[in-house]
């Protein structure tokens, strides 16, 4: 089955998590008018045992078409994707039907987009479209179990 | 007075805060060995009634040489900024003594850093070098003060 990319929005995004990115007007000015901040922009959770962390993750550009065939889904947190550089990147993410991941959606990042995953939203991994891949990840440290994953029964083809 | 700007490196950094990059081996493979992860690489701390927000800074580039005039610290939380391009930015930080900042030291990053700056630690506001200025910024969500603000009485030329 073929599934047609998105471009990533925010309110196309918002069931699955928040989209990071200086869009609209600045919340304030700040550093004597240098600066504009566009203040807490992700709905962060990192659970009842769970504390934020910041991790860096570089991971292997893909290329399209690309088959997925699997999800997961971290019950004990959110997940936020910051790339370091300004390529495109690739963002899945499903929703949920009792357990089963269904409806799966693609999105293609702009230039200064990063995204926050909800916590327990089902999402494919991190995605990079072109190297080296990097990205700083903003989740929850932890020591209890935090991962679901979920092989789909028919992979699906993403592509443009 | 004039300022030299030193490459940043963690052992430099390491008493102003951490350095957020993918060097050295990293911490576990995940996602099937497609992605390195460098795992809790800064030192968070929120303060006894913050949480972790992130938001979104957008700031105006700045050319070298630079006078620096002001500096701040944050004595309720750490303050990382991760670019999201992979433009060098100027990072200035300084020691404490009895509350007066002495021993500004001023690092450019290498693309694929960003920079977590420590609970009550002297820094210079956020200084781009190339537009669009873009980083998101991990900081604590309080109602508290959280800003103290110092001017130089000489200020520095910072400049290579």
């Amino acid at each position: 089955m073929i599934l047609r990319i998105e471009p990533l929005t925010a309110a196309a995004f918002s069931p699955f998590g928040d989209v990071l990115e200086a869009v609209g007007p600045p919340d304030t000015l700040i550093n004597e008018g240098l600066c504009e901040r566009f203040h807490d922009r992700a709905r962060l959770d990192f659970g009842p045992q769970g504390r934020a962390g910041i991790s860096i993750f570089r991971a292997q550009p893909r290329s399209l078409p690309l088959a997925l065939e699997l999800v997961e889904r971290h019950p004990e947190g959110s997940q936020a994707f910051i790339p370091m550089t300004d390529d495109p990147f690739l963002v899945t993410v499903a929703s949920d039907n009792e357990g089963v991941p269904t409806a799966v959606r693609a999105f293609r990042t702009a230039p200064g987009q990063g995204v926050n995953i909800l916590r327990n939203t089902w999402h494919g991994v991190l995605t990079p479209l072109a190297g080296p891949g990097l990205f700083t990840v903003v989740d929850r440290i932890g020591t209890t179990p935090n991962l679901e994953a979920f092989r789909l029964v028919e992979p699906l083809v993403i592509t443009d």
